[in-house]
């Protein structure tokens, strides 16, 4: 088999402060779509190129931050065998029984050493994207509406012990490491990109003293003029921008860093690259990431928000 | 392991009339790196992005098309353990000895029903993509030379019996099939579309009488805007354009259509969609793919020449 | 003064066979914004970022083709001055009425050799662009409806005795040759393709036995992108293609070329040129326009319907 | 006439601290071709698709800034009556004999209020662009070198009292306000954007206590991908950054502000408007510059640069 195991990132759930607010940001600014709430008050919404029932899950709470980040896998086979992996491993795994989250199956969950709560699942009822399956249009109007990424593309989560991460993702879930920065003193990871396909990362991790904090949702524009339209659109609605537009020289990706209303940093970026497990990884020094542009590229300059903000 | 197995295609070994005139096409016109000749007279090339040492081989010899193609696979354990279904499921493998390609390892060869023949190997010397290994450019001066394709991305290959193909690669190569056009009367596959990654299409086979036979080998570009400059390139060149610029309705992918000196068809296609292994197949009719702009999705007409030219 | 004289085409009057579906043409296909209905009824549209109030008049009509094209002179004085030039030059005037147009002030209209009927005019109210006046934002979300080009660019006009015509433009109204492609023996202009600012043609004619044909208005898109999105949304709706999506040789231009429900062929046409008025201007041979690419530069091949099919 | 009087930025002498060190960046990292030297020892460079001789003409000398910028205007005939308008309006003219500047004709010179030089010229022998007048290509491998603008587009200059040169520019050479900055009380301009065409500004002036200064001189780039293109060729030769890449609000364009190794800063712009001498001018309050995003439209701050930084 050529894709198995862990395939993407499928959802990721973040507490806002005020709902309201966040569903305005996400499914107006952002432009994807409400696609459920549940019992508990979440709300569901999934970019318009995405085929499952939702990417993103907001949850309202007193403070900001992601509640975890859940993995499609293959199949319930797949599911299983990489539980009974962790275990071996010596993570300890809980199951979230089907339907927890709506039309998603069964979740395996898990904490890592940073603190980050991980899931793995593999069962979500497919929404679609709007293209139809037979003689299917390449876009719908949908496409358009708001920033309007094509899927969630990655995390980059922060907190201690990454280097544990890093095994558990590569031993474990099957991941390549595919570039890296290095510490200032070059002896250990100061962030790790990890794919489990061929996007230059599904995951990141960078090196935190506080566990499981999120330095940003990433979300997959089509082209660089796309970046700029979701800048223009993030002005409109005075969206508070972080960074950007720029090219990260990390990923070659280029970018806009900004912040929903509660404060949780998110992207819109355009890949640029297609590593693929046999390619050795990538280093970055520490001084690379600022004086050769691994931030940003064009103004090869350190942004402090970059090490210092988190939700 | 997520992505295991087969990776992509990662050479082909195209015949040329005439390796003269071949090697100006690659190299000068599409600006490939020529990194070796062998003894047998044979001529290797990379895309600029590509980190092995070759990915088109050409062969001069009296008639065009395609001797071979060759998949990466993950590793030796990866080829080994392949070799063994491919006997198991009743095909018969040769084993190509190291270095008869330069730089590469033992080869697996097989010939599947359609009368291609189809190579995977776990071993390519690295050559690299001239950006470096430690804080990498992302991208460098040669990226820039002539049509500049970043990579080689798939094949479509015409020949008989594409049901029992598709078996072969689905079932014991692990392939996904991502999209299909059905014949006319809709009771088979007039075209399938296969990937073994998050790729559109890794390779393609198109039913056709004659087997063996090159419809075309695809090379991918960063945007729409360069698959037009590669247009006026081969204007520049005067190289036979077929079809395009245009966008296929079939893989949402930008294209053009040329023909090498010698006759072989090649694209210059931009990607546009990220098909996952969980996702259902897109299904074409033949009608939809002349009027639903399955092939030529701005004109939703059929081009003659993309059922009857093969090389 | 640098802008003086003659501005731009400021609005053509196209007839349409059935006024509903002309409508819905120009309104949910092009993404005009409809500005009026008169008691003609005829109905009035701009593009997005014109600021006047009209730039296409639909009149409902037994045979296609266009009534006149009307270009905005710098004030009163100038039309009045331009008048003068022209009865002084031999040519017949015509004042027609203010508001006989909505929102238009007099207009002096005259019929040139080749058939058309010509317009000057001064005034014509400010809708706007919906970007405010204060603080503009950049665009605005009607920006996107549809095709969504940002104005009325040129129109290329066929019929007999454009020498004369081009004499006219040139001496009488202040334009400038910028490209022209000769006839088959190259004693005589095929095509003339004429500016009154730095555009690449504000209005060109073609050399064609019957009077007062149009060939094709044409439509400015923003990028080579947004001339894809465009054929794409043609696909979606049916619109027939007739060239494209590909590059001119003439004009550098980007261009799709695309017929109306009537049968009026219109042009989505990204610019690519700043010629001056001090530039020589550029010549194409008529081999050249076909054999160096001068009507379709990837393909290099003449498209036979443009030298036959006017309405 | 359509396009007459003055046409546009046709030259820039630039100071630069080290003339080799110059060269090096506007002809390797701009791409500029060099043109000529002259025996006062300035080099002389145009970009690719200009036709004439030189647009930037480089001076060695102790400070940084700007000479002169020079405009081209029709012919000889609009000079004289150009230079006799300045003269009756008060402003005292001087006349540099033909050939002081290589390829070029005589200039008539006259200082503003602001304390720049201004230069007017109707002569200056064509280079050529390289694509040939007679089925010319849309572009040749000299496009590509560097960053490659397309054409010098304006220049921003920083001095006093530039309500008179407003005046100076508007009621004597012709040119049109399209946009202009509010002072902080609303009671005057900040900064004013001048066309004689119909780009957005053929020159801009920015109100600053010392008199002659140099904000930036811009040079237009055919994309938004090539603005990222200049930014990572920026990079690649660590040209210190400014700002960008962006959107301005003012004037729609895209930018990335950057500095010569002397510290003038230069820019590398995409246009994105239009506008027509009949269009009223667009109004940004001083607040409006900031926290409307005027300056930088997606981030919505103020650089303090742009206030403060000149040469």
């Amino acid at each position: 088999m050529a894709m198995t195991g862990v395939l993407r990132p499928g959802h990721v759930q973040i507490r806002v402060l005020d709902l309201d607010e966040g569903v305005r940001h996400y499914r107006d600014v952002m432009g994807m779509e409400e696609t459920g709430r549940d019992e508990q008050g979440r709300v569901y919404l999934k970019c318009w190129d995405e085929i499952d029932h939702a990417s993103v899950v907001l949850r309202q709470a007193d403070r900001a931050g992601l509640d975890f980040i859940g993995f499609k896998v293959l199949n319930v086979k797949t599911l299983n065998q990489l539980e009974a992996d962790l275990k071996e491993y010596g993570v300890k795994t809980e199951r979230i029984p089907a339907r927890e989250m709506l039309e998603t199956g069964e979740r395996v969950r898990f904490v890592v050493a940073s603190g980050h709560t991980i899931e793995l699942y593999a069962e979500k009822a497919p929404h679609g994207n709007g293209c139809g399956g037979v003689n299917p249009t390449p876009w719908s109007p949908q496409s358009e509406r708001g920033i309007a990424p094509r899927r969630l593309d990655h995390a980059l989560l922060y907190g201690p012990n990454i280097e544990e991460v890093r095994k558990l993702f590569v031993d474990v879930l099957g991941f390549t490491l595919v570039e890296h920065i290095l510490t200032p003193d070059g002896k250990a990871n100061q962030v790790i990109f990890l794919s489990c396909s061929i996007k230059s990362h599904d995951i990141a991790f960078g090196e935190f003293p506080e566990p499981g904090k999120l330095h940003h949702c990433s979300f997959l524009m089509d082209s660089w003029d796309h970046v700029l339209r979701a800048g223009d659109i993030m002005s409109m609605h005075k969206v508070p921008v972080d960074i950007g537009p720029t090219r990260h020289g990390v990923t070659r990706g280029c970018t806009i860093y900004a912040f929903d209303p509660s404060g949780n940093r998110f992207e819109t970026f355009k890949e640029d690259r297609t590593p693929y497990p046999d390619h050795a990884p990538l280093t970055w020094t520490f001084d690379g990431l600022v004086g050769e542009g691994g931030l940003d590229y064009v103004q090869r300059k350190l942004h402090e928000t970059f090490l210092t903000v988190v939700s």
